[in-house]
């Protein structure tokens, strides 16, 4: 495929040819990799510079990956032979800020945590607020429909974005959506975009709604439980008590242990973290540490800030403690939260039937699990894999999904149509054959 | 076209051909009419009647008018010659309910106010507030992303909607989203559905998400200024301070002395209604009646039962007071909150110019205005309809939207391509053919 079009179409150190940026490009941290590098990187630094690059890949019919910081946790941003990568890491600007609209334009590479940071100066806040959030773009949470620890009371990406400039397959350029709080002409096809791991266009501009900063106080409760089962009862209580807390969060005692070992801090049972925030937060937590109690937690409560960040790293420093021992990867499944127990006691049988290491984590608050396997060398294994595939076929059954916040992208297309059946994924099919009639936008992944 | 195959295919008493049902089909509350009676309406009671018409009418190329309640204001379930109405209005179930889930599971034809008394007994609440909500169903509501006075601070159907269950123009049933809180699975089909106004399918279940009936007192602030003008910049000055109370409301000069005419009260100048709810409510209604006041306002604030439902009721009667003054049409456009003053004096303007009767309110919190025209006979006079035209424009180019909440339906067809741009029109088609191949569902509305 030569490039030579392409090249007179943008200025040269847009066009990216370095074979450790094309090396790169092959991940994301999905944990997989692509088996040979793609032909080149869009490195946008203009909405000009993605219509260009998709009229030319169009025209040739290249496909194409859409990319921004490639944090992902599905494979949707790995490009292979043959590729191009459009990436819109660049374009990075806040374009407009408005107070009385609580509303803000983006161009879609500006990080997550970098937004928050000069809008917090405007007493504003963008609240979908993954785990990443450092590290991973606007563009890119709104392209995976991207939540976490706060979404059970703020919402997913999806409730926070009014408009999005988006470009077509085809290189052309719209607008959809409304700078407006509301506003129904048409399918809407923000909505659509919002979760589709760039498989209907490259969304090249955003305008968010924002709400205030939350007033009041914050309060931390931790306890720790016998069990997952009681743990998550005691959760179930929460909500059941009409609680609205900022985060609930269960840590399982696999995973406990494991961060015992790592940080050298003796810590036993399953682990909940709820924080509560806004003008009730004090009573709230009370009400909060009551029922933990009641159900047999050993409870703490507290509003100082050293103190509750101790208790906000148990929950935090799960990850990298997983890590210290093996390879990691995270599943991510989700369920009525009043599966909750169930599905944790469904990962330790499928885990102990298949004799892998399984160690789970879960946003309480919203039923979202990451099963965890933790393996030595960089595959897993066929066991992993079927412990997955049992692991999945769980939630599914529960009436849950497999994936509550990271998306298809290549590791879920097989078990795509036992949650979505046959007709409906013709449906989606047919609708990203609507937007993509050459289906150059992220061939094989997501639907 | 024989019904015989459609006859056999249902209960009795689910195909209905008499000529007053058939009727009332041929309107919806927009004040527009098909000229003829449709065929038949089927009034399912299951969803396999649902099922069985749409069957019957893909063989038949028949064009299917999906209704409920038929409060729609802006035509979409209006129903003319050799169409077929498919009703689920006796679909009226709440199937179950989840405290620890918070959510629900109806069918679409369950009326939002009766709903939300059923729910009021768990303590729990479904959030969408259309004026209509006593007389509008659930599944209409969600055919139009309706909205009501509390959108604002707790958002639009779209927000509380989880999952649901579609007849698609085939015949075939498939089950969209998620019953969890989260989740990612392939394109958001429930998103698309939402405001889709009959279009892509017939919604015969849902899964809502609810939340818990907001704690603390209510507060309510009234103030009368000047001017429009004024009014809108101590709206503005509200949201700027980042309160967020339930319900801001303006009522234009005009309206507020037919008003005044109608009740016999006297009143006079642009009136501003706020009411304030959850834990900090006395503290916030404070800081609003500080803010009105210091814009000029004379403010009145109370927590009093009795005395705020008066105030509360300068708002509600508008409707009826404007039209014991001749036939009304109500428009319904969006603007970003800031321009809110700019598009009163739009209105103001545009009415003058073309010697009509104009009265505005507006959905302060978000932008939402509703110029009505008040005039005598049965049909809009051609300055009428330049009038609105000038409206529309106006609105959409202060960055706004034709329809905030009515949804398109045959009224803003004509705007539809000004506010969209030929591209998405043109996507917006092919996404409708990728559900509806043969075009039965709704046609010549919306998109
Ligand atoms: C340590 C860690 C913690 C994480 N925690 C969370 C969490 O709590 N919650 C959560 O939801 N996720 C989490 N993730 C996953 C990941 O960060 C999110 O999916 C994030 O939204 C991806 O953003 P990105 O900018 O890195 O996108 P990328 O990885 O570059 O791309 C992700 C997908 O979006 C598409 N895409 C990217 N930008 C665009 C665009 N502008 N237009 C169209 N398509 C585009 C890509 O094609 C790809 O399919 C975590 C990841 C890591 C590494
Ligand atoms: C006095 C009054 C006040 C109102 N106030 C508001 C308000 O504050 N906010 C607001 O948003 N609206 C308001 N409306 C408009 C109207 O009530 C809403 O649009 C409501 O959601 C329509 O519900 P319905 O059951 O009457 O639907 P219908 O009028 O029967 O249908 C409306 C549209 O939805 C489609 N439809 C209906 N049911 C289904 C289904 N199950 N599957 C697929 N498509 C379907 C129809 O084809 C049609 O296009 C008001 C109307 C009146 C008369």
């Amino acid at each position: 495929m030569s490039l030579d079009a392409l090249r007179a179409a943008l200025p040269a150190h847009v066009l990216v040819t370095d074979p450790i940026a094309l090396d790169v490009a092959r991940a994301d941290k999905s944990g997989h990799r692509a088996l040979a590098a793609p032909i080149a990187i869009v490195e946008a630094e203009a909405v000009e510079h993605v219509q260009a690059a998709l009229r030319w890949a169009s025209e040739h019919r290249v496909p194409v990956v859409p990319r921004a910081a490639g944090t992902g946790l599905a494979g949707g941003a790995i490009a292979g032979e043959g590729e191009l990568v459009v990436s819109v890491d660049r374009m990075r600007r806040l374009l407009d800020v408005s107070l009385v609209d609580q509303s803000c334009v983006v161009e879609p590479g500006i990080r997550n945590a970098e937004l928050n940071e000069l809008l917090a100066a405007h007493g504003l806040w963008w609240p979908p607020d993954p785990a990443s959030r450092a590290i991973s773009t606007v563009g890119g949470n709104i392209a995976t429909n991207a939540g976490g620890l706060l979404c059970a009371k703020y919402g997913v990406t999806r409730e926070w974005v009014l408009a999005l400039d988006v470009v077509l397959a085809d290189g052309s350029l719209i607008s959809t959506g409304h700078r407006t709080v509301k506003g129904v002409t048409g399918l809407d096809l923000t909505a659509l975009m919002i979760g589709s791991e760039g498989t209907l266009g490259i969304v090249v501009g955003a305008t968010l709604k924002l709400r205030p900063l939350v007033e009041g106080g914050i309060w931390t409760v931790g306890a720790f439980f016998d069990d997952e089962a009681i743990a998550a009862a005691a959760c179930t209580a929460v909500t059941a008590a009409r609680i609205r807390p900022a985060i609930m969060e269960l840590v399982g005692r696999d995973a406990v242990s494991m961060l015992a070992a790592y940080t050298g801090q003796p810590m036993e049972g399953a682990f909940v973290l709820v924080q509560t925030d806004d003008l009730g937060a004090a009573a709230t937590s009370e009400a909060v540490a009551g029922i933990l109690a009641a159900h047999g937690g050993r409870v703490e409560r507290t509003d100082d800030a050293a103190r509750s960040d101790v208790l906000v790293q148990v929950r935090r420093q799960v990850h990298f403690a997983l890590e210290s021992f093996g390879t990691v990867l995270v599943e991510d499944v989700s369920v009525p939260r009043s599966r909750l127990a169930d599905m944790f006691r469904a990962c330790e049988e499928a885990s102990a039937r298949h004799g892998v290491r399984l160690a789970t984590t879960a946003h309480a608050g919203d039923g979202n699990l990451h099963p965890t396997f933790v393996f030595d060398g960089t595959e897993p294994s066929d066991e992993i894999w079927a412990c997955a595939n049992e692991v999945f076929e769980a939630a599914i059954a529960m009436g849950g999904t497999l994936t509550g916040e990271h998306g298809v992208g290549i590791l879920k297309r097989r078990w795509l149509v036992d949650e979505l059946g046959e007709r409906q994924l013709e449906l989606q099919r047919a609708v990203r054959a609507a937007f993509d009639p050459l289906g150059i936008l992220n061939p094989g992944k997501a639907v």
